[in-house]
């Protein structure tokens, strides 16, 4: 059954998400990943962490569509989606410097968790997509978080053809990914020597850095909440209804 | 002779340019552009919106060089280069999503338009130069539009390396283009796919995405056209006289 | 020994420093550099900058260690870090286009430098490393010089991995290098057809283009020295003490 654990080892927290469904991400999944996040951020023992899913196929598939499904008022879809900008402003807030182990493919709500990492290392079967709008809702919550890594003219492709992969080349090429492994060793390998590195270094510096590299978000606490509402309206319409409901028959 | 001519099938507005010289643009033509890009953005029947020019060869010279030799005053040099922060004002403001395709050759001005569009598709003769250094000004107007695309260090090399041809390849890997094309053939089967999906998309959802894509610009009303009053300005100088009386005995 | 020195032909100014130790700057040095890059800004018969440094390997190692070693107090440490602060705000602020020509190697404020100049043309052999954080601090004061550059992913990768060089091509990729040549003809070529061109355009044209791609920027006055308080105070902990100290008995 789906988890999410936490541990930590010289210096190092990894916390790890497991779902059946694809690593997809229901409301309480959301919930514990942030508080995860928040307290690695204030225990002295942990210097650094990794965000890392279990499985072998898919990193994550975003939001959950089994709940997705069942949401039938306004207040329950900002309730949903409130949940990714929990996680996300967790990992925004958090002093310690993430590193985010992206072992295969993301989508909608995964794109965010890599984008919000301080630090993503992929392997080349971590193709993207941003689905959003072909569920009839878009990518509202995740923005700021994918935008600020890519920038706006990958962001607007990514999120205009929903339709379509971006392969893990272009994402590394765009900046979601720092770095592209041909396989999980060598990416378990580099992701190793960083957080050795991270783990041995000055924590105040990182603190100061963490900082400096998300300064002028502050107003994202309130910035993605408002965006959980717009897509807590959006997906009570028909576009979203008719197409999950496709996209269930299929699987 | 030129024009500027709209039609919309399907859900799909398509808004063709055109002029003998290289499909450069003079004034009547910008305000022309504007108020098409306005209408459809307002029209209930349209979903989604291609820009295009005619011909094979350049997709946009930029500024009419007839007119722009024939500016005397500062008032005629503001009014003259308000038009492209017309257009690019109009699609900044349009609720549909706007696809540029971009066929060959763009300078300056055309540049500008494909910056402005949402999502660009190209094809690999679309080489692209911002020349107006080469004549005395700068890429003041649209320079808000472009350096949102391609970011601040590209915009820089481009707008100061004014006598040098940046090829399609750079403007895919700066984010100016979303796509590049061997042939026109792919260019069109891809907008094709692109503008079908985006038609049968929720336009609610389009439309926020495109207010989320858009944010922070609000302040281009005024910003386009004090750039426009320093271009106007500039293009009285012996520079530019000089430089476009060269250009056209060459031609 | 060591100097900064300038001199101007044909309207091309060019500020050159030398230091023994891989050109890296030591306080009086870079007091000196923000005095000839402010003067060249003023001086009328100047239009063109090109900044560069002597040597055939190192184009700049940054900071000088012999200095960060002796640093004992805050003050100190704020004086010294700010003189990186003077250099990149006098480049900012100069109303001349500044190439720098990158023959080899940059680290930290280095980096910097390069990143403050509007266009820089750069070997195969320019790889860059941000090291800070490897010797307990971190590129606060050159931060938003480069970030403002290659964007917040590229800088983030680049200032947590401090213990990585990034290669020329990298660099030329995330915007830091406008171009890359295989060899010191090729780029000098380059540096001077693109340094002529300049030299011949409008002074005023481009006066505005600095002032365009700078904008936004006027804090930078107050939060560089903010960044290099930052500096001053992390330089005293024992990480950089030893840090260095393990560096200095390796050379």
């Amino acid at each position: 059954m789906e988890y999410v654990k936490a541990e930590t080892h010289n210096g190092i927290s990894s916390i790890e998400f497991y779902h059946p469904l694809s690593n997809s991400l229901p409301a309480k999944m959301l919930e514990q990943l942030a508080r995860e996040i928040h307290f690695a951020g204030t225990h002295a023992e942990s210097k650094v962490i990794i965000l890392k899913s279990a499985g072998e196929k898919s990193f994550c598939a975003g939001a959950s569509f089994d709940e997705l499904t069942q949401i039938k008022t306004e207040s329950e879809g900002y309730r949903f989606f409130s949940g990714f900008a929990h996680v996300i402003n967790a990992m925004r807030k958090c002093p310690k410097i993430i590193i985010a182990r992206v072992h295969g493919r993301a989508v909608g709500g995964g794109v965010g968790l890599a984008a919000a990492a301080d630090y993503a290392i992929a392997t080349v079967h971590a193709d993207i997509k941003l689905s959003e709008l072909s569920v009839g809702i878009g990518p509202f919550v995740v923005g700021p978080a994918v935008e600020r890594k890519i920038g706006t003219a990958a962001f607007s492709a990514l999120s205009i053809d929903a339709a379509m992969w971006r392969n893990s080349e272009w994402a590394k090429r765009k900046g979601l990914f720092a770095e592209v492994h041909e396989n999980v060793e060598n990416m378990d390998e580099s992701i190793e020597r960083l957080a050795h590195f991270l783990s041995h270094s000055n924590p105040e510096a990182m603190a100061e850095m963490k900082k400096m590299l998300w300064k002028d978000t502050e107003h994202w606490d309130s910035l993605l909440n408002e965006r959980a509402a717009i897509s807590g309206r959006l997906v009570l319409s028909s576009f979203t209804k008719s197409a999950i409901e496709k996209f269930k028959s299929k699987t």
